[in-house]
């Protein structure tokens, strides 16, 4: 897997933001913050993927986007959804339902759904082959509805 | 490398982010906003590490947070550093120092050798020996470092 150009000017971040996480100990904002960061990047890298689908295919690129939202899936973001979390929380905002806090044990296979896809979707990318990758970047994208319909607002 | 617990509720953010992402047209905004989200979620994972060293040593939490990293640094975020994003966008405030963006050759170096560090750490957490991890996680936050301290804002 290589990156188109990989800069990480800011990584420090990552240190800082690791003493409010000791023993995971997050706020209920940082958990709201840092769960909607995940879907944010993956975002820009199911983006990426899409262009290159629609556009010149760079198999380095698709891999690297597909191995990077399949790590993300499997960082264990239920720890994200503690308590506190299923409503605004001051200024910072989720459109997640509270339905979702009352169902976890469907949730929960429902995450596992999008890990599968996700991880398969990495595999796929690992081989180069566009045609693949469109059917598993579809399955993926769906197993990400599944769930939306159900606990996101506004879905 | 198997997740505590991976929910994934709101994934299709992804799909939603996707479209504004398509030939990888982010706005400054977003590029900004996306690579501090990636930041953001590198630090939670490097706090799970430090987590995991300080106290009870889950291997397979710390090879998903480890992977998680590597993929984040590999992910080609060099191209969420592009024209406009040297400096806040309105409400979108960025620490970067206009200085990163005339010394991207020796940007480029130190993001090499901090997407080193992190391919390092993952490998090394994949053995699963805390000892391992704990050099090679300071070595990582060292990579960090060197970039902070001349190329981010009150660093």
């Amino acid at each position: 897997m290589k990156p188109i150009l990989t800069s990480t000017a800011l990584g420090l971040v990552a240190v800082v933001l690791a003493g409010s996480a000791l023993a995971g100990a997050l706020t209920p904002e940082e958990q709201i913050e840092t769960r909607q960061a995940g879907y944010t990047f993956m975002g820009w890298n199911m983006g990426k993927i899409k262009a290159n689908l629609d556009g010149e295919y760079n198999p380095d690129q698709v891999a690297a986007a597909a191995n990077t939202i399949a790590a993300i899936a499997n960082s264990g973001m239920g720890a994200l959804f503690g308590p506190g979390t299923d409503k605004d929380v001051g200024s910072v905002k989720t459109r997640v339902k509270p339905e979702l806090f009352q169902n976890m044990e469907e949730v929960g296979q429902l995450s596992t759904d999008f890990k599968d896809a996700a991880d398969n979707l990495a595999e796929v990318a690992a081989e180069g082959d566009p045609g693949a990758v469109k059917t598993a970047f579809g399955e993926l994208g769906q197993a990400c509805k599944a769930c939306h319909k159900k606990y996101r607002a506004d879905d």
